[in-house]
C-alpha cells in the first residue's frame, strides 16, 4: 500500500539557518520551496535519495506547526508515507480503526494529495499519507 | 554523502501492539527482530520500500529510549540517514560543527555501524548515521 518513506517533516524556527545546517552537515540541497497556505507553513524540501527532509516554518500562530514549536521546540514533526492511491489508503487505515485528522485528502506541497492521521491512534506518531501529483501520466516524486 | 532515509525510529511501550498497528493500518510487515544490547532496546524493523520503521522498546530503565518515553511518551524518537562510509560522514558532520553523541561508530542492528548526533546541534532532531553491514562484498540494506 505504501511505497516508501516520502519524507520526514521537521519543525524549525529559522528556515535559512536550518537550510544551512542540512547543507553543511549533510550535503542535502534545497529542491523546492513553497508556502502551503492550507497548512500555514513555509516549507522547504531538501533532497535525500528519492525522499526528502521537509523543513516547516509556521506562517502564523494558528498553524499546527506553531503550536508544535510552542509545546516541543524545533524537532521532528511528522513522518509521511507515499502511496499511489490515497483514497484506498485512507479507507484502509479507517478500516483498521485509526483516527483521521483529514477525512478527505487536502492539497499539500507540489499539488500532492495528503491526509494526516491522529497521533493518538498511531502510537504517538503524527503520520501523513501522500499521493504525489501526477504529471502527464508520470508520477512525480511528491 | 547520504543515500537515503534509512529508517525512522519509533519509541513504543508495547512492541506487539505496535507491530499489529503497523501491519493492520499500513500493511508493513515485520522483517527483523533483535535485542540490541549496546542501546538497551528490543528493536523490530518493519519494511517500507527500501527503508524501515524501527520500533524500539527499552530493555531497562537506563536505556535512552526509556528516558525518551518517560519524557515524551511513545512517538518518533530519531531519523537515520544511510551512508556507505560512516567514518567520512562523521568527519564531515564534525567539520560542520555538529556535536556527536558517538565520536566513534557503534555496532547497531544487523551489525550496522551507527553513530548518533546530538539534537542540540541538529535543530532538535536526534539524528543517526548508519552504514549497513557489508555481506560478501554486497551492501545489505541495514
Amino acid at each position: 500500500m505504501f511505497g516508501r518513506i516520502d519524507h520526514i517533516g521537521v519543525a524549525v524556527e529559522d528556515l535559512d539557518a536550518a537550510i544551512a545546517l542540512y547543507r553543511e552537515g549533510f550535503a542535502m540541497g534545497e529542491q523546492h520551496r513553497e508556502t502551503v497556505a492550507e497548512f500555514g507553513v513555509e516549507a522547504v524540501l531538501l533532497e535525500i535519495g528519492d525522499g526528502h527532509v521537509e523543513l516547516l516554518k509556521p506562517t502564523g500562530p494558528d498553524s499546527g506547526v506553531a503550536k508544535f514549536l510552542d509545546r516541543n521546540g524545533p524537532g521532528i514533526h511528522h513522518v509521511a508515507y507515499q502511496t499511489d492511491d490515497i483514497d484506498s489508503a485512507l479507507a484502509a487505515v479507517r478500516e483498521a480503526g485509526m483516527t483521521l485528522i483529514d477525512e478527505q485528502p487536502r492539497i499539500g506541497i507540489r499539488q500532492s494529495r495528503v491526509a494526516f492521521l491522529h497521533p493518538k491512534s498511531t502510537g504517538g506518531v503524527l503520520t501523513e499519507l501522500v499521493e504525489p501529483a501526477k504529471v502527464e501520466g508520470v508520477t512525480s516524486d511528491g
